[in-house]
């Protein structure tokens, strides 16, 4: 399971290092910078990883109205916010990209691509995760704009307009029973002509006046000026394409968490297993945010996490102290 | 386990009752309005009751600075920030003091004590809880000017200075060790001769070089000018008083959970117990915040957990639909 690379026959490999952290936090997104804010609190000597200079999933996010005390804030602006404030507290942010976090029992040596190898007593990962993507002309263009990877978060934007959801599974069915509820009208596209989703959703889908399945059909492109005003349509049995009119497509065909750098256990869609004290399967590892298996993923919750994964991290030392 | 008031017996009850809303929010604190401002975005029909016009135990909170997103903060201001994004969002807030919460099957009812009884489909409890006080003069006086009772929420404010943590469990130890690292000097008051605390508590403690026990001795005034400048402590056992200089005085002798108003599985101190999704032991009836048994009790978990909650309020009512 774990990776010894200290002792002896290791000891070449941390030349570099001049400090031994408290905690590292590998990510600089909510959960990163949450956790960073309550170990500086503690007295913790920490240090906060970030691989891009504006961190986060969040980052792409267009317009957020769901973290309390911010009504309307951007992305980008909110993620200012918690860096101002983080580094107001006390939080050492560098921007580095790490290669693996490896386990030596008492100290976990982090590898970076661009800083070497760093030692710390425990370390978080918050690395977050990344929506799977169509890779479809105009994806990218109108992210924010009429393209989402997040019903609960940008459905609310769409009440009363026709959206899709593109998928098969349980989280593609959820999003269209949610859209439902706001939107005028939700049509699921979906590759095949059978759900991959359990049957209970199926059959809630189904009972819904406004959903309608599209079978056998991917999006060939998404079309639109300022925001999205249509998408081409293939069916993949017959070839035929079609051009529909629509406000919002919602992307649901699997999340990728960021955590093969870590060895410790996952969940076979690689999202990390942690207790309720974010402890995973190695002692002094812990984890947070969207790389973590859990029930919902969404800024109000990372924050949670990250501020309980610190706390962990601090218990943790402070009884081998 | 459940008080049915339903049916014909209870016809005369409930005739008040205009609406059937989904969600009833009992508590208008960081984990309610988060509970609220999730559950419209849903399109759920809900109603957050809150006792006092400035509601949750955050509003006598001094400073806060853990709240990512807000650097510094005053509790009155960040629940100032919450109630307008609730309100932004389209949650209505009523004030209303509840007296009960009953289970009747599929709807619960929410008795009142000004706003009669009102009708639901799901209840999440987000009441809180309140700190055990001394009851001593100054303690009012001095509450967010030297007299606290979250030393990891207020702890940091004392770099550097001497404090006194008042209590002999587990989470005044704790807290000692907690302020241990940031404080000059912690002197534990303690009104017996040993330590309700687990062993290995104690034993970190007095491993510390600077956590000191006084025993057998109570606070009986906290004193000072603008701020807390000293203590009379007064032995039990002699009956001697003393007056000690001091800056902080944290008080740890229990947290006191608002959850007599609601018949779900609590634990021996009253805190009620829930799964990951917020579902206590009766179904559709949830609970977050510091109502809820958990390991940390901030408001960076609390909205998660109201999120949450929301979350599956919503998924019982799919479910039913």
């Amino acid at each position: 399971m774990q990776e010894v690379s200290g002792g002896n026959s290791g000891a070449n490999m941390i030349q570099d290092v001049v400090t031994m952290y408290d905690l590292i936090i590998v990510g600089g997104g909510p959960a990163g910078l949450a956790a960073g804010i309550y170990a500086v609190r503690y007295g913790m000597d920490v240090l906060v990883l970030e691989r891009s200079v504006v961190p986060g999933q969040i980052s792409l996010t267009g317009v957020i109205e769901n973290y309390p005390g911010f009504a309307s804030i951007s992305g980008i602006g909110l993620m200012e916010h918690f860096r101002e404030h983080a580094e107001a507290a006390g939080v050492i942010i560098k921007t580095a990209d790490v290669e693996k976090v490896k386990d030596a029992g008492d100290k976990k040596i982090v590898v970076t691509y661009d800083e070497g190898e760093l030692e710390s007593r425990t370390v978080i990962i918050a690395t977050g995760a990344e929506p799977r993507r169509l890779d479809v002309a105009g994806e990218d263009k109108f992210l924010g704009r009429g393209v989402s990877y997040c019903a609960t978060c940008d459905g609310p934007f769409f009440a009363g307009q026709d959206v899709i959801v593109v998928g098969g599974g349980d989280s593609a069915i959820t999003d269209a029973l949610i859209l439902s509820d706001i939107a005028a009208k939700v049509y699921v596209v979906h590759r095949r002509d059978e759900l991959r989703s359990c049957e209970l959703l199926e059959k809630r889908a189904h009972k819904k006046g406004n959903i309608e399945f599209i079978w056998d059909t991917v999006i060939e492109e998404i079309l639109g000026e300022e925001l999205v005003k249509k998408v081409l349509l293939k069916n993949v049995r017959t070839g035929d394409r079609t051009e529909m009119p629509i406000s919002g497509v919602f992307v649901s065909i699997g999340i990728l968490p960021r955590t093969e750098l870590v060895d410790v256990d996952k969940n076979k869609s690689g999202f990390i297993k942690t207790n309720e004290r974010m402890e995973t399967s190695v002692s002094g590892i812990y984890a947070a945010g969207d790389c973590r298996e859990t029930i919902l993923w969404q800024v109000v919750t990372a924050v949670g996490e990250g501020a309980i994964a610190a706390v962990s991290a601090h218990e943790y030392i402070m009884v081998r102290e």
